[in-house]
């Protein structure tokens, strides 16, 4: 089931626009490609508005965001909106300074996402109006684990039921809910934090994935969550000796760029929680 | 021949200016130090335009231009016009918006490029005023066939001669032209298409070698353009098992690094069509 | 001794500002986590200084400067000051521009960095009010050999002294002092400078070494000196056939996240210049 989310992503190669941080954008661009989606990026606020239109999927990730790019996101937004298109929104460092707090707040407020996909930090900065954000990673206090796990499930799904979103929190275990449902999901590897852009490279992919399975948001989520772990566990597995996090990086898009439906359904490590 | 162009860049050394998107910046950067040139970035339009002088090309790529970049783009560009640099307009997305498309007639109004290197549909669209651009990537409707080769060779010779610049089709079948001659360049592989940014490096390359070979720019265009996609042959060669784009990424701009004027004279695909 | 500077970063993982250029950042960012640090960047001015509040250390790289992010320069730099945060300067290109020498001047006449790192050219002209700088390289006539060494530790120290600063002018040998100590480093490996970026990611991590080894700045500085050259030599060890400049990136950026104190302390090659 997961894996034919992936195979719709291939076939229909949708064209997803992102308004991204320039630090992993490179890295989002040639994940998105090896997904099989197309990535384009505009943040000129008319130009970003204009280059929506054409796409199918809008990934809004305010890593190192500034007015300009702030004005381009809810000038995109509101008109992907507007079309139906696929909407991500990735909190990047929201709770680690007001300025981006209250941008993704106001983006929640006025536009209507079909997924928010954040760290335990920043999902919870959102959710709760606060937060503990360490810079760009999630606090330690706030990581999903074996005993906190019926009751975070709880958390995203109320949360995923406050603002209509599927909710994704990444993490050692990644939640991935609407109201009703949650994965719970084991794939990945600690080594992957060690890499910038992960969590921008998932949010890329996975605004992909929902503009390849309309009306299937939650799994089309669920699916590229446990597909990025996966590469990351495949991505590891063909590290060679003295490759460190560079390396690995390439071995992760790599990974993902020979994933195949069968791959996934194979590798894919999750339970549901009602 | 050909391999004589890589030869004099890399025992110039040109400087080559890249006001460019930031997606692909860092390749970019990477492409033109493996072929022998030296690159260098500003796009504040008094740094812009200052550091245009000490540059010997200018490589002007629209793909995320903003409001401060434009007034950048034209600054440089009249400055390294009154200076008789090499100055390359590469119209990413050009038919995707009317901001692109616009900016990039405009440029091509006020200065006088050498060459101006896009794919089909970004050509088209500066050609006839109107595209069918996908994003960045070119509509397959304007893909250059071996059916409508002698077509398309006489629509770049005529866009050549009406704009005065070398133009560079590049695609499948690459088209390299002036008004007298164009060149059909048949290398390449067809999964460059699945990195981001092979043509943003082909264009800060591109620049280099018009700057290191005075009064012979198609030669160094079609040698550039030969050069990209043997380079993209000899990495597809090197892929190791369970490697993908992100790698095969690092194995061109290797191959380009490890190129020499033999290596190219010897490995160059095209025809000359009059 | 120089080991136990790298042992306190992974220690402590200090988190790192970078108002940087966006060719480099990406690698910044992964030299930063290979070496133990944590990356963040922030470059719209209320949100740059309000990110910096969580830091440990602020490294200002002027490549790629506009108007936006110099605010954010000055802002980061006055509330890193204000908070006692390591703080270090990069003068990407001043001597190249107007803009970036008066920007790398001011800069340093409002706040006091702990350290001041570029290559040869860069630090003439901020020393001297004029340079010779080539683009972002150094001028040849600039650089420290054998012959001028005495001079130039003379220089440097005499820079250090007026400044209050370390200063680290990175070459084929780099120079690295105090007032009244100069550390004259041999390691590293001349194709470094085929791939763009390894100064700034040099910087990135120097600035992590700062703040993870406080009271000890000259020591931390020709430890971050010593192991990026270092890991120049071990990457370039590791190539494989066919890698080139692109490939080389990874392997230093892996040599870093594998080196330990162990492995620097037996592998760096320096004299001490007083």
């Amino acid at each position: 089931m997961l894996g034919k989310c992936l195979d719709n992503v291939r076939e229909k190669s949708p064209l997803v626009h992102n308004i991204t941080n320039y630090v992993t954008v490179n890295d989002v661009a040639n994940a998105i490609l090896a997904a099989g989606g197309s990535p384009i990026m505009a943040d000129e606020p008319s130009d970003a508005e204009e280059i929506t239109q054409i796409c199918n999927a809008l990934n809004i990730n305010i890593g190192t965001l500034n007015s300009r790019t702030i004005e381009s996101m809810f000038a995109a937004g509101r008109k992907a909106s507007e079309l139906g298109h696929a909407l991500l929104l990735d909190p990047v460092g929201a709770g680690a300074s007001s300025l981006r707090t209250d941008t993704a707040l106001k983006l929640m407020h006025e536009i209507k996402f079909d997924v928010i996909r954040g760290n335990a930090s920043e999902i919870k900065t959102l959710a709760l109006g606060s937060g503990t954000t360490h810079g760009v990673d999630a606090d330690k206090a706030d990581a999903v684990s074996d005993e906190n796990l019926a009751f975070m499930a709880g958390f995203v799904r109320d949360f995923a039921r406050s603002t209509g979103a599927v909710i994704a929190l990444t993490g050692a275990i990644d939640l991935v809910a609407d109201a009703e449902k949650c994965y719970a999901i084991r794939n990945g590897r600690p080594e992957m934090g060690r890499i910038t852009g992960t969590g921008c490279m998932l949010s890329g992919i996975m605004a992909g994935f929902v503009a390849a399975n309309p009306g299937n948001v939650l799994e089309a989520c669920a699916s590229s969550v446990c597909m990025m772990g996966l590469a990351g566990e495949i991505g590891y597995s063909h590290l060679q000796a003295h490759e460190g996090n560079s390396s690995y990086r390439n071995r992760i898009i790599d990974a993902i760029y020979n994933m195949t439906g069968e791959i996934l359904d194979g590798g894919a490590k999750y339970e549901i929680i009602r």
